[in-house]
């Protein structure tokens, strides 16, 4: 199984970045994992919500054709760890080939994107910044594969 | 109102250590806020759970005093920001002078620890590294110092 990550803009905090890449390294190691920064809104006022959410959703399409798709919206369900790697695990033994997460941007993902969502998942009740979610959710991306694989994971 | 950060051992992961280093300090210009990284159990195997949470317990127990204590325990209750801003708020209005939050090392806290919370918090369904967890914690503080403040929190 492939896994795909899709969000708009590079991340701009050194430090979560850094944490981003040690992630995805480790991830790499157990199923093939690739990230894909989009096209980001910029120069916009924040009350430009819809034509920046609009931009983005235009990048976004671009990964998203025949992939089982898991959109990240705050209003999604919440699985337990052990919940989220048997439902990967799931997708994984019925051939899926590849999974792709969006993560929105700071403004989170126009309708049209989360309305072709196959799966919409919530990390928390509480609201990350949209950078800090990237590395919550490579870190549970990790730790359900490490679950998969029955390994031991680092606490 | 004062706030207190108490868990066990240094953080290891140099960009997780700086991430949370940035965060105090952002904290620190909405209301004070102070770190104390308390003795951890170290050299011990990971079976050994038991006297591994009472060594790290009697370190926190220092801490406790008369804070009014938040416990983070993955089956403690969920908030959403909002909330959780809405429930320092109410702490800071009824006089708590300290809000003590409590984050256990690898493998949790112990018992004792628990039972003395006078609140027991939980991030999110999945369960993070207790490493990660320092920053999702100091995150969602600093959004509700944020929020309280009225203030414009960069998403």
């Amino acid at each position: 199984m492939r896994i795909k990550i899709v969000w708009p803009g590079k991340t701009r905090d050194q430090n979560i970045m850094d944490l981003q890449n040690a992630y995805l390294e480790k991830i790499n190691k157990l199923e093939r994992c690739e990230l894909i920064e989009t096209k980001e809104a910029r120069g916009l006022a924040e009350r430009m919500e819809k034509k920046i959410l609009a931009i983005e959703a235009n990048g976004l399409e671009k990964h998203m054709k025949d992939d089982y798709i898991i959109c990240l919206f705050d209003k999604g369900k919440e699985m337990h760890s052990e919940e989220f790697a048997h439902f990967l695990q799931e997708k994984k033994a019925n051939s899926v080939h590849t999974i792709t997460f969006i993560v929105g941007g700071f403004l989170g993902l126009a309708d049209g994107i989360l309305k072709r969502a196959h799966f919409l998942l919530s990390l928390s009740k509480m609201t990350f910044s949209h950078e800090l979610t990237r590395i919550v959710l490579l870190e549970q991306i990790y730790r359900s594969l490490t679950i998969m694989h029955r390994r031991q994971y680092a606490k």
